[in-house]
């Protein structure tokens, strides 16, 4: 240990960072800024010495005529300029992953922001930086300014994970947050955020639930020492989400929250990625607008909430930065909490087996008999109703619907298996009491 | 640092615990029961190999039977079969110091959970830690289950806290909560945590706010860096928190929360624990019961709340072993955040200049005049009321007030300086038209 000290002492930790965008370029900033502080906080300096980014002509607000350019971000990561590699450029393959691998190849550590980039290959570049014995760091790739990953990886001692939860996505937590608050529509809420620049020009993957996924897998592999497994997750949007399913749950006691959830069941992991109703005196409903917020279950721990920024230049910088020190520092953890060789394949459980309480709202057609087959469908599959809930005031108009006439129907369940209601639902549907398609939020009793 | 896993990797840390209460029990099983995964997580073993408690025949539900057996801690932190000491014994001064002294003199690294031990002594054998390069953990000193030290430690980069605070007590905040929900008095409050555990038989130093003093003084240190310094703290219990208080509160929107609160201000580091008013809609609101919770604001995170189990035996021995941990993996980093000397001495920033809207309540007598001389002492000290309520259901009743014709008035001032507010009450009190003691509870707009 005093030897490691000594050392760093004597030199100073020389950083490239590929990619000037938003967090590249305050991070560079802060680097400048702060040396100093730094320097007298790990008795070592640290230096930006090069960087890499498309356009040098850009005004960034930073100073980079001191700086090392590079137009390649392999041959910065490989550049003898520089002690560790910051990735900021994004992606999950392409440049992005070339140059982290080269550097980690070379014993370089690497610090990176990309959660795509982890989601897909973090086992993989877990192998190459265990290999050549270095280190790679990526506090910022979940929930940016919250120190979800240290927590996971450093704070739990052996504590087992019974289950994981969050707000990973803050446009969707803008919108739905919106929704609640001003009772407008997805569509309106979506096309403010994107106004505002809390949604992307093109708000798929986030919308889609697919970003909450990527983030949802990395904190899986730490919390259950699994295998990072992206594309093994139940995911589904916030698209279908309606103000009448906004102001039941709100009657009703519930917020509806873009929920990435992961929990040990009887045979496997459950991940899944889908609008929860929460009850609003759960400190998870709580977290508004784009804030982020990670909840952990472990058997010593009922529950730790961290919650924060989920994103924006200054808070993902500064946790960029603080695996920079922990790296400075000669902190040596497995960048997944174990080995990557004592990480277990993940074994996906199904999502027909989960339990727990469902909402379902129909459209049903205004003709004698409808409830009755409703009611007998539901009972035929084993599912009982906790209420039933029919007011005018609910009527949902969808494009589909348009000339039929119906009344909207919402149904709570008691805890069943989704399998019961997936078959109650075809059935209902089959029956053609019902029009346009059959909206199901899950419903969990944090 | 290869050097440091593989020498590693060969022995097993040998851990000697002193104080085998519920904390320390806890954690000799969880290092007995999951030494397989933790020697799986660290490449490490880790082994309890001698412990010290006072009676040797009570039956703590784990097996010491392997175990060297001390009746001296100073002697076990001291032992040569042991590499890394951890004091749960609790209390500021005696064997707690005297032992934890000793294995850090030795160049043992040290875990405490002991907050006492740490705001009083802290400084002193951080500097003894740094001299013989050795670590000292104290992750469970503060809100035992919550990673904060950690997180203020490790995970701040080269942030500055511009405010820090907390709920840290968990039977204030048990009492607080019950009284807001059941409507029932301090008193009846106190008596039952007592029963349930959750209070001391003398419950002053938790009640009058010393407990949750010495946190702040532990987390002012680690935000600031500045020395801990825990008796320049402005300290208010809450033994005076009404009925009427917690009433009127929720009316106005607010609860009423036993915070621990630092501050940069102008003139230095405000330091104050006091019954606060926050809105209800606050994030720290919302944490009741036996919850603890810190909130952070830097200059790159607007708010970061970290919230869990303050206390408990796994929550607890659970961050010790995290610090074990730490300490088996070769993590070095100052106790402090920043190495001792370049700690600053505490500047206490009076309270009498601290800024903020108050709430007051007074018991005026029923006499023609008394309204308008309250009034007029609130405008003469400069203060601007946001708002005045008096109604028949808040009569306060006090031992001091009977056979007194009062009314209770509760005022509402906008932002002012402290100062203003005691001089105000001081000409009230003075002027004869009310009864009893004014009570005065500041407001946090959070």
């Amino acid at each position: 240990m005093q030897e490691q000290a000594d050392s760093g002492a004597e030199t100073p930790l020389r950083i490239g960072v590929a990619g000037l965008g938003n967090v590249g370029a305050t991070l560079v900033q802060i680097i400048q800024r702060d040396g100093e502080e730094l320097t007298r906080k790990l008795g070592r300096q640290i230096v930006v010495t090069a960087v890499c980014a498309r356009s040098r002509s850009r005004d960034r607000g930073i100073d980079t005529s001191e700086l090392a350019w590079f137009d390649d971000p392999v041959a910065l990561a490989k550049s003898d300029k520089i002690d560790l590699f910051v990735e900021l450029i994004g992606g999950e393959d392409g440049p992005a992953l070339a140059a982290v691998s080269a550097a980690l190849e070379l014993g370089r550590p690497v610090v990176t922001a990309n959660k795509a980039l982890l989601a897909r290959h973090g086992v993989a570049l877990t192998r190459i930086a265990e290999n050549a014995d270095t280190q790679l760091g990526f506090e910022a790739a979940v929930a940016g300014g919250i120190p979800v990953i240290k927590t996971l990886r450093e704070g739990l001692g052996s504590a087992r994970v019974a289950r994981v939860y969050g707000i990973m996505n803050g446009t969707c937590n803008y919108i739905l947050s919106r929704m609640g608050t001003e009772g407008i529509s997805f569509a309106d809420c979506l096309a403010d955020a994107q106004k505002l620049g809390y949604a992307e020009a093109d708000p798929t993957f986030d919308v889609q639930g697919f970003d909450t996924a990527h983030k949802l897998a990395i904190l899986s592999s730490l919390c259950f020492g699994c295998e990072i497994a992206p594309d093994e997750i139940f995911v589904e949007g916030i698209t279908t989400i309606s103000q009448a399913d906004i102001k039941v749950a709100d009657d009703l006691g519930y917020k509806i929250k873009l929920l990435g959830i992961a929990q040990r069941n009887a045979d496997g992991i459950e991940q899944r990625v889908h609008p929860t109703m929460v009850p609003k005196a759960s400190s998870i409903a709580g977290v508004d607008g784009v804030m982020n917020a990670v909840a952990l279950e472990t058997d010593h721990v009922a529950q730790l909430l961290l919650a924060g920024p989920g994103a924006g230049g200054p808070p993902t910088a500064s946790s960029v930065l603080s695996d920079i020190l922990d790296i400075a520092r000669g902190t040596h953890v497995p960048p997944l909490g174990v080995p990557s060789e004592e990480l277990t394949p993940y074994r996906q459980a199904s999502m027909r087996a989960h339990e727990g309480g469902y909402y379902i709202r129909l459209n049903v057609r205004d003709v004698p008999g409808a409830f009755a087959s409703i009611a007998s469908c539901m009972g035929a599959a084993g599912i009982s109703l906790e209420s039933v809930i029919q007011r005018p005031d609910l009527r949902v108009t969808e494009p589909g619907l348009a000339g039929t006439d119906t009344r909207t129907v919402v149904l709570l369940t008691h805890s069943t298996l989704e399998q019961q209601v997936r078959d109650a639902l075809a059935q209902i549907e089959g029956d053609g009491f019902t029009a346009g398609t059959p909206q199901m939020i899950r419903i969990e009793q944090f």
